[in-house]
């Protein structure tokens, strides 16, 4: 079993460590000390070894911070986390503020005191959050400074975890689709084209692609946590704990990329000096602008010069994660053909339902990982978007129910992420109208055409105008990037309501996935994947347009469809969609399966 | 007769008037000088005195540059104008270039020659295109120098028009809906809230607006040209040249609004010494930036902050465009009574139409100005979407064309724009196909409900959703603002493809225009004014929503819609609507023409 239902927190931690951490603030004669979610690597996941919030304070959020004074502390989380963070952190302790309203500037602002020196590790935090701290900190007359060791790393001391050594291994070409030569030397040739020498490269998600290899160093996606520095030759250095360098690597990496370890970093970037040096103010942490800077290369504030090309897949990619979807799409077909069998008689509890799903993965043959921990939410947990089942919020789906599943797997060829929503029992309803409302967002967004140019904030709205004319709508975006056996959350596409200029081009994964969430009640989400296809001409039309295709495939519980609400159009796509669901998975599936998805596969 | 259609300039001026603005530059020991469209007060329609580009090249698009060298020159513009302008400017002098793709910058950087000094007029530039240009000239190895007075103006002579000098008068509170004092109060805390103590405001539809008072400066707008320094406690200084002011003025504006004259403005600058002052880099020139850094006073870049207030309108703008919009509509609508009857009988030319429709709005006894000279595109002059007819361009319609008219009033209680796209004799399939598609996308917009915090970005797709599926599209935004009584093209909101990241307000007025555009053969666009109504709440929802409500009332087409491509939904809109303009329009208009309107306002 690979996921697990534990807590990995209680809210005693901040007892336990709060004063470690102020001893060692005090050892180096700080008044206080900042600590980010984000780690060396600029990381959403965190390896055990990084989650230093999490063993400060309990919150165990994707996002956040806290601030930890000599005598006050704060934890900030977003709204996705209001509820979760009264659960895990103590509040005798921790006062807890809102991340984005404010945040931490606002907190230093009022909460800092004319000469304080307040710490931060200058690894973990962006320049321009940064930007903004000191700026605030100054606003209180007290000083930001940046601090070697980490107070708290030193805090931690002992029980810290060790820094994560998995093995960094080729990936293959018929996966990659493209040599890491073809690749260094193209994105070489876009540095050039930007007046650049070099770029330094430190996204684990673009180091694994650039070089083609994969790790294991952060858990449910295969990264390799190192840096690199790629010249516009194509040419390139990469940093690697010497451990994690299976015997292979050298040779699959080759001449051209020099193999180093991560103590060779800071001179690597000394002997950048006097170059002209791209560096993504997104990806990597002020430390690397005031090495370069302090060396006396010219930084370049630029986009992470592999992030646009590695979210356009190329053939062999997209290939494989058609192969992918479909072989993750059998799973999964499996799992719910199980919720409308024996789950309509004795219906699961999450951690049942978690497992069961996993258990058909793992029978795929193929599965390295989990995409992420899967999300099985019943009733009122459901409604939760950003929730894990463990033991202790456990709930078991009751009959005139709703089950949101929402679960993905790692295969070498692609990474799936779905999620599905069922009814145990006979739902309400209002449900079915609800589900109904989202289906049209999805469908919408499943069969729009669209021009070059267009970007993923433009079509979000087409999820959401069925909502939105029921007064309904939900809290987080309709899309994000999705990696080719990488992460599971990519850019630099989005589809959301925040403003994103980024175009969706041809090749790009984006996930589709719409919901409703009534609030302690049930939780509504439809998700697929999707690829954006080559433009092609419309008969009839003047200009080529791109489409959506389908990756994700398994069937979409009809019994929560209003057949009168959808129209034509909509109920023809339902259909065409579950016909290619039944040919794909149907061939894979044993027979009593089969026999179901026909049945839930026929048109409406 | 307000409208004219002579041709402003000829392709000879280059020839008259680039050598006298040569020998000014060597006057002045300039090897070049820059020429850009906008004007001192960055106007999108420039009174005859301040358009210099017309004045040098011939070329009079509402956007573009000109740069003059010793020995070469060349025009910039956008892809709107790369007919015309080739009609218009003598291309053995101009070379024509690509307002957007590199633009100025990239030929300064190719045609400049190292040591060269080129001149620019620092009141006419924005500090962010002003940085470019610079940068551009560095590479290049020439300066660019800030130059006063401006060559082509000395060179213009007594041949230039003189500065306009129309009467300022009171905007009465019956229109306004709200004193400026409270406009000055509210705007002033505004300011105090952003730390800043006063604001420099530059732009005319700001200080209309803000002073609720109107002029004539610039054609086809009522705007008064000047400037103003609003103090965060609510006091202002207002600049305005003498002879523009009404014996009425001064008591209109009130003890805490001091009257002074433009040449007293670098003074009222340098007074700001030591405070933080706001101003808009989008609105208002490099030279007002560098006059208050010059002064000592602290500069923030920021948004005008009159024109977010501004662009939602208060209960008495919104019924007073109402009434606007009623009187309007029914002036369209006997004009398009004319087009369906005799119009169609003998088919009239563009400036027939555009006379005839003038002649029924000036019948309206209310209107004080077109908002913008009526584009009346027959045949393929309706695919050129800055159209505007003269003499030389006139096209008559012609039985089995399209005839698309664009017009709009400037009226007391608000400000009209309006498109509608009329059969003369019997349409195509295909002309009635697209015309429908068109439809599909205005109605999807009219129709849209959405929560707080939503774009016009994200609103664009659904105008376009319908033209995509088919291969089609067009090149232009699918929404701007529009004032009460004041431009007809106002920020800061915007329905485009462009991401703004303005949130749509109650109170905001937008267009909603789609169009599709055959080139050569045939334009269509259909457009309405609708104004964007309170959050309200939706029965069985959980959220309040909001919507637009349709401010223009005139029948569309009903020849033209291919019923069956519309849904139920559709149809019942389009209904709707017709419904609406009938019992609005048809008590206003003679006998004939309710007939009429009865006929063409029934249920599909």
């Amino acid at each position: 079993m690979r996921q697990t239902f534990d807590e990995s927190t209680d809210p005693s931690f901040g007892a336990k460590h709060v004063p470690l951490i102020r001893q060692a603030m005090a050892e180096q004669g700080l008044d206080g000390f900042l600590i980010p979610h984000e780690d060396e690597h600029q990381n959403e996941y965190l390896p055990a070894a990084n989650d230093r919030l999490a063993w400060a304070t309990g919150f165990t959020g994707s996002a956040g911070a806290a601030v930890i004074l000599r005598d006050r502390a704060a934890v900030f989380v977003d709204g996705r986390y209001t509820i979760q963070v009264r659960d895990q952190v103590d509040q005798s302790l921790f006062e807890i503020r809102d991340l984005v309203d404010g945040g931490v500037p606002a907190y230093l602002e009022q909460a800092a005191a004319p000469g304080q020196a307040i710490g931060y590790d200058p690894r973990l935090h962006s320049p321009d959050a940064l930007y903004h701290l000191k700026t605030a900190a100054a606003k209180a007359g007290a000083e930001l400074r940046p601090v070697t060791p980490n107070p708290l790393d030193k805090a931690w001391g002992e029980a810290r975890p060790p820094q994560p050594t998995a093995p960094v291994v080729p990936h293959p070409l018929e996966y990659a689709g493209e040599d890491s030569s073809s690749k260094r030397h193209r994105i070489g040739e876009s540095l050039a084209a930007r007046g650049a020498e070099a770029a330094v490269i430190t996204a684990p998600a673009s180091i694994a692609w650039l070089f083609n290899i994969r790790g294991g160093d952060v858990i449910r996606s295969p990264l390799p946590l190192g840096q690199a520095v790629l010249n516009a030759d194509g040419s390139a250095r990469l940093f690697l704990d010497p451990q994690k360098v299976t015997p292979e690597l050298p040779a699959w990496l080759g001449n051209e990329v020099r193999l180093e370890t991560s103590e060779d970093l800071p001179q690597a970037l000394t002997e950048l000096r006097g170059k002209r040096v791209v560096v993504d103010p997104a990806q990597s942490a002020s430390w690397y602008f005031e090495a370069l800077s302090g060396a006396g290369a010219e930084v370049l504030r630029g986009d992470d010069p592999c992030a646009l090309p590695r979210a356009c897949k190329n053939p062999v990619e997209i290939e494989g994660t058609r192969r992918a979807h479909a072989r993750d799409g059998a799973a999964l077909s499996r799992f719910l053909h199980w919720l409308a069998t024996e789950g309509q008689v004795n219906p699961p509890d999450e951690i049942e339902a978690v497992t069961k799903l996993e258990g058909f993965r793992e029978e795929t043959g193929a599965i390295k990982d989990l995409s992420f921990d899967t999300i099985a939410g019943a009733l009122g947990n459901g409604a939760i978007c950003h929730y894990r089942p463990t033991r202790k919020n456990n709930k078991r789906a009751t009959m005139g129910s709703l089950l949101l599943v929402d679960s993905g797997g790692q295969y070498l060829d692609g990474t799936t992420d779905v999620t599905r929503t069922v009814a145990i029992g006979e739902p309400t309803q209002e449900m079915r109208e609800r589900f109904t409302l989202v289906l049209k967002g999805h469908l919408a967004l499943s069969r729009v055409m669209f021009p070059a140019g267009t970007t993923g904030s433009a079509l979000d709205a087409l999820a959401r105008v069925p909502l939105w004319s029921h007064g309904l709508d939900y809290d987080h975006g309709t899309g994000h990037g999705v990696g080719s056996y990488l992460g599971v959350h990519e850019g630099p596409q989005r589809i959301s309501k925040a403003p994103n200029t980024v175009a969706l081009r041809p090749g790009m994964i984006v996930s589709n996935e719409p919901g409703y969430y009534k609030e302690g009640e049930y939780g509504i989400r439809i998700e697929n994947l999707q690829v954006v296809t080559q433009p092609q001409e419309i008969k009839g039309g003047e200009r080529p347009m791109m489409a959506f295709e389908a990756l994700t495939l398994a069937p979409i519980d009809r019994r929560l469809v209003v057949k009168e609400m959808l129209t034509d159009e909509e109920r023809h796509q339902f259909d065409a969609y579950h016909a290619r669901v039944l040919g794909v998975v149907g061939p894979q599936v044993p027979a009593d399966v089969r026999a179901w998805l026909e049945e839930v596969c026929a048109p409406l």
